[in-house]
């Protein structure tokens, strides 16, 4: 081994930007602002996400052939300003299709791309709904470094392009992505990640967006590991972060040249041929870098319910910011679901952004809107009260004709809701206020919620999260305070919808600690209702809930979008005919 | 020529069956009475829809193991009594992955499986998230005849499997088919067969699925053209069918034999060894025919706008009686969008199942309940009336505080919207009736309709349809009856949502014989705004409707679904996001 070798560092960045989808010029500012610091902290390789330079996912905006275009050109300008740095960033490629693509920066100009190759369409990935996936899988040689890019998915293939890469002789895997985040990913991806960088004796330097887009939350959590699977960073999560690290890149030739499981491999690679790597030659500058040294972040991962917690803030700020709105109004019940989206909307907004509304009626309990005001004091934001009483006798007066003889039943509890509705989007049509629905994922699924009522509003914040996941969510938050800011009576008392006398859930559903676990196997783990009852469940109670859940799917179909927290979330996640005579309970 | 081969005849059934998503056995009964029926009538070989088995499109619930098998002990069940007759028919096959698949039944058994080939994942197909695509492309001999079977997309493809086929030695090519209906499509699936049928000198049999399923309609259609490219006979659009023709095989051959091209490159295929289907013999017993004559259906093909109208009729009653509701339950302002919406109703439903509510306020004009009864009494419909101005006082008093110092706007405009859709719900809610929502495409597009309010309900009969179509569809609905069933006057009228005084649609949108073609050219052929104003459109105009359809998607989002009409309509037809800054206006 010789001495120039010897010294080959390389200082690498890795831009963890929080973008949004269409925004060429500020998406653009953003980069040129991480290509300038990066540059003054003296790094020879920046990265960014998938994608970066018009946002993840794009959707059908990428059927408008201006959008493609403006994404090229906004490409251009951002090579045009990256003179003394090496940059991969995400773009849509232009061809006879499109792809996905990485474009290599060098010395102010596009000096390779790479298509990605592995095309996610499950879950809620489109994507061959729009591009073409690649077939080449190069190593690029910059500044006499071996470096294999590629995109999201690609790495998650064992015997994907970093394998190829890797065994073609890259010491440097990039790869970019758009990742969404779901509870527990982040170890998920930590472990392929680890198994990638120790099994191809290569340095992987993982770089994930960060932000909000509708219903995904992209988490940043961005990683570097090096050739034997050690942790070299990591990026923060649900933040914008740069991470910045000096990679031994001579240190993976030196422990392949010792490993002689990686060198059979590589021998029998290149003796039968099999999917070898062009090598696509970039810069030969030797880098032996001699700079000041960088202390290089290992932020902690996080752990629930922090982890889901944050998430929601993320995704709430995202949405509502992204859209041009500064205010947001909760209807406060005096329950856990709407205070814990109020603590969310606060921690995300400012309490000077949220303003709560009381609706009692004469069904609210004494506690209804002494809890909310408790709330609302705790958490130092506005209250408006607005009693529906008079409104609801005024329907029961006009509709009593064609009512006639008929008994009360869930028309008149669903018609209060619907006022309450009707009032928050009156005040947000008055203000230019957006409303925060508070219904969870254990009444979305089973249809224990009102249409046009509770479900009216622009963003449904906890529509993912299960009742029993929220109780946890709001303990975590009251442990953050030195004081409670969801009063202790509101996690206490029975959750209940209050639109009839003495009402509880428990009136109509099965206790939540039983519902959750039933509802997570149908509808995350499509498990047949025999399996759940083989599970140890109640037979009633699972033909009960599989029931709720199929029946209800047209009113999810006009629920407003909301945070995918868990594997499997409403929306596009899971796309269920309403039509539909499959039913096995 | 041989005599036997001579006398080589095949009598083909296509049965178009309207099935159900995931009704195993209602779909199972439909198929064996088809069967029974065909057998009776002396058909050698009958064919069924795409997925016949299990409906189309299945959607998620493909996810569920418990769905594939109900569907191949389904297709079992069925092999078991189609004993003496021959029968192509769609189902899920299982494997490692799961396929969309043709079984061919013969003597009661499975004796052959075709995979589809080419997955449509564009416009409102997602395959690729469900399906593997198959590799095998084989020839089936069955009774001496060689058939070629492909699924649907495959035979879109001109050199896709059909091709394959024919130059293999398949004489006749059956296609099932689920193709959705757009207006014109008829027209182009006939060019196309058409095409297939004479550029590869092969009889085809297309079969295509019949009925509504949430956002779709499958339109029948069915076409049997002869390699002569000649129509031999044509199905019911709209409606189910049993298509039945005697096919002359030997034709084929004759055919085939006199036309030097079809030879040279049968030769120059076999030659290359490209692509030749491998042969698989199910049946060697040579079909000499003498059966009674049948007289071939050869339908006329309908044109605009009977043809709409009677997707309309079709996709109403499907998702109404799919979906177990019998009666529903329509707004009625007056206005030409809710008559036809009633008047669809009635053709699809019957008179006795459709209930019309006159909801006045103070700024109805005098013809609103006038025009809502008459239409009623046209149509032979119960009218309800509820005057909204009370209720509607009762809101401004709960909200006087909130509104102190605000002057009136969009706001009270809603919730008189609003107080209309809760009124709708009550009943809906009450009686058990499903709500028809009355929105036009043009409405949709612009964001000119009240979240919660006009948009209340479970299905968009019009959703699709421009306001201008709306009133030739009207226009041809009154010249079918003998005198008016939509009032002239309702036609007459200049469009106004009535929310204020003298309100006009004109006042906020630009006049609907503008405003339709600059929607078609930006939603459905994704025009930028300037290329809509080279076209010759007003630049201001342009820029406002771009503007309004951009920022109307998060309402979009939350509407009911309804029935695709145009080449592309708003649904799982386009997929943007709401959060995107591509603003071109």
């Amino acid at each position: 081994m010789n001495n120039i070798h010897d010294a080959r560092r390389l200082r690498i960045g890795m831009a963890q930007i929080n973008n949004t989808v269409g925004d060429f010029s500020g998406n653009r500012q953003k980069i040129l602002k991480a290509i300038k610091l990066a540059r003054s902290l003296g790094v020879d390789l920046l990265t960014f996400p998938e994608l970066a330079v018009c946002g993840y996912p794009p959707e059908d905006l990428l059927f408008k052939p201006e959008f493609i275009t403006d994404n090229l050109k906004s490409l251009d300008k951002i090579a045009k300003e990256s003179s003394g740095i090496d940059v991969v960033i995400g773009f849509v490629d232009d061809g006879e299709k499109i792809y996905n693509a990485a474009a290599v920066i060098h010395d102010g100009k596009l000096a390779g791309i790479y298509h990605k190759i592995y095309l996610p369409n499950y879950g809620v990935f489109d994507e061959d709904r729009y591009f073409q996936a690649g077939s080449e899988c190069p190593v690029f040689i910059i500044d006499g470094i071996n470096i294999g890019v590629n995109i999201c998915e690609d790495i998650w293939y064992e015997d994907g392009p970093t394998k190829t890469q890797a065994f073609s002789g890259a010491e440097l895997i990039i790869n970019i992505s758009a990742s969404p985040y779901h509870f527990g990913k982040g170890s998920v991806r930590e472990r392929m990640v680890t198994a990638r960088a120790s099994d191809n004796v290569a340095i992987v330097a993982f770089n994930n967006l960060v932000g909000g887009q509708d219903e995904l939350v992209f988490d940043g959590n961005g990683l570097i590991v090096d050739e034997k699977g050690r942790l070299v960073a990591r990026g923060k999560q649900f933040e914008e972060d740069l991470i910045i690290a000096d990679l031994d890149i001579e240190s993976v030739s030196r422990t392949r040249h010792n490993n002689t499981e990686w060198q059979k491999e590589a021998a029998l690679r290149e003796e039968q041929g099999v999917l070898i790597s062009e090598k696509i030659v970039i810069s030969e500058r030797l880098l032996a870098a001699k700079k000041p040294k960088i202390t290089t972040g290992k932020v902690e991962a996080n752990g629930f319910p922090e982890e889901v917690y944050n998430a929601l803030v993320l995704g709430t700020h995202d949405y509502i910011r992204k859209n041009g709105f500064e205010k947001v109004l909760i209807g406060l019940s005096g329950g856990l679901d709407s205070s814990l989206v109020a603590t969310v909307a606060v921690d995300a907004l400012g309490k000077e952004n949220v303003v709560g509304v009381a609706m009692p009626s004469q069904y609210s309990s004494p506690g209804s809107v002494s809890d909310a005001r408790l709330l609302a004091k705790n958490l130092g934001i506005e209250i408006l009260t607005v009693p529906i009483e008079n409104t609801y006798k005024s329907y029961m007066g006009i509709m009593a004709e064609s009512f006639k003889n008929k008994e009360p039943d869930v028309t008149e509890e669903n018609l209060q809701a619907r006022i309450r509705g009707n009032i928050l989007m009156a005040l947000s049509n008055k203000f230019g206020w957006l409303v925060l629905t508070t219904g969870n994922k254990s009444e979305m699924a089973t249809g224990y919620s009102t249409l046009y009522g509770d479900m009216a509003g622009g963003f449904a914040v906890i529509k993912d999260i299960p009742k029993t996941m929220a109780y946890k969510l709001a303990e975590y938050r009251n442990s953050l305070s030195g004081k409670d800011a969801i009063p202790a009576s509101v996690i206490e008392k029975p959750p209940s919808a209050e639109l009839r006398p003495d009402q509880k859930d428990t009136d109509t559903l099965p206790p939540y600690e039983i519902l959750d676990p039933i509802l997570t196997a149908y509808v995350e783990e499509d498990k047949s209702v025999k399996q759940i009852i083989d599970m140890g469940f109640n037979e009633q109670v699972v033909r009960q809930v599989a029931r709720l859940v199929d029946t209800s799917e047209y009113k999810r179909r006009q629920a407003p979008p909301g945070i995918k927290i868990t594997p499997r979330a409403f929306g596009r996640d899971r796309r269920l005919p309403i039509t539909s005579k499959f039913r096995k309970y």
